[in-house]
């Protein structure tokens, strides 16, 4: 199973100004297909923290880092720079990434939204580590890069949700298809009972009996609430197989609840 | 300046079930009392990683080390023994903790919520590492607990967003006062420009000039908007003194861009 960690770059979410809602997208990401991520780091725009977080993730041997954040034109846009630094590789200007950024702003500039031209800021979302690929991004002005190091494949993608979607999304789909190539299946039921504390045995005996599914229950208000909501995952090599983990799983469940007078119902 | 650290424990956000507002809230309140957050890692309710996270935050030299998650009554709560393992701390029923978990049940159970008693889950929640001081939480079972090791302080609170808040903001008074006793102040404006590489180079030279003040740009879809949104924060001793220095870089930006012909307008 593909062992993936999450760096995401970014000042802004570590002040609070920012909800990082990218990691929990491509966390749903990575777990639907198979994958576990491992870890979630959000750091400054700093090189030389951007570089030591590279080479952690790379020490605890995960098989794919995804970046997020700091792509961008301007100066606290450090990313490429970090992983670069992080990795032990230069920086140069990467000619097909140059005929990207050229490519949207080109395109932009026909329709009105933008001045045409390579400015100088616009020429630095071209500047890769060596070794780089770059990334098609529909969406916006910076390519996401690929580099592969040893037994690992980074990816940086842009902060803005739309374009580090398009690009996980489209122009991935070779590197998913050999790292994220699982199915994934969940299911949720609804627990009839009053306090989280009493649910707890069953739990720990449905799980221990089934340590590929992951079960997880949630109370929705502390001490007010009737039900708990209980989820049920687990990935498999087919969509079949890991559906029917869950719903093993999700039986043994509702059976020990039965006998214990708790009713459980799917949700 | 408080460094600050979060720790975020919790299978549910690494699996993309959860999306962690948890972060966000106590970022943007360690940052406005005057703090600077300079990680935030996610990780599994997994007690050797608790331990190691633990461990590094300490030795990054972190004052204030945030942990959020896996107090509850649950056995894949672990928190307080990752918090206990990475001290090299024994684990221990503590008789305030165990005071306190008493008082919320029974309250509870008179309001007929949940049946009366200390089971051994609701036990486990006063077991905490030695040394430890549990702190009231006044809407959930589970105290959020802290402890003092050298020169860092460490809080677990609980991972349900209202008993997070209503720890932080009511059973740590005296710590904020000591850590975060800080002013903070923010000011944003809306700059009519089509594209963020052209406000690049002004935003440079403003951060230079000003490097106490955190100036964001913000584009809002790309290529699309003809207004970008700067945001200006900055923390003093006094509320005065940070306003003053956000007003500061607010107005040096605006010159430099009145005399690029852009409008810069408070938002």
């Amino acid at each position: 199973m593909t062992q993936a960690e999450i760096i995401a770059v970014g000042n802004e979410v570590l002040s609070g100004d920012v909800v990082d809602t990218n990691s929990n997208w491509l966390a749903r990401q990575v777990t639907r297909r198979g994958g576990r991520v491992a870890r979630i780091t959000t750091i400054p725009d700093t090189v030389d923290i951007i570089a030591q977080a590279v080479r952690d993730a790379v020490a605890r041997r995960a098989d794919l880092i995804l970046v997020t954040g700091g792509l961008g034109p301007t100066a606290d846009d450090l990313t490429l720079a970090g992983i670069a630094a992080g990795l032990g590789r230069n920086l140069t200007e990467d000619a097909a990434a140059l005929g990207m950024v050229a490519r949207r702003y080109a395109e932009l500039a026909a329709r009105g939204y933008v001045q045409p031209g390579l400015t100088d800021a616009r020429r630095k979302m071209a500047v890769l580590p060596q070794g780089s690929r770059p990334l098609w991004n529909s969406i916006g002005g910076a390519p996401g890069v690929r580099v592969d190091v040893e037994d690992a494949t980074i990816v940086a993608l842009p902060g803005v949700p739309e374009e580090m979607k398009a690009i996980f999304l489209e122009s991935l789909t070779d590197l998913w298809a050999e790292r994220l190539p699982l199915a994934y299946a969940e299911r949720a039921g609804l627990a009839q009972v009053q306090d989280d504390s009493l649910l707890a045995p069953h739990h720990r005996a449905v799980s221990a009996a089934f340590p590929n599914v992951y079960i997880k229950t949630r109370v929705q208000a502390f001490g007010m609430a009737d039900t708990i909501l209980v989820t049920f995952a687990a990935s498999a090599s087919t969509a079949a197989e890991a559906q029917a983990r869950v719903d093993a799983a999700f039986d043994a469940l509702r059976d020990l609840l039965a006998a214990a007078d708790i009713a459980f119902v799917g949700a």
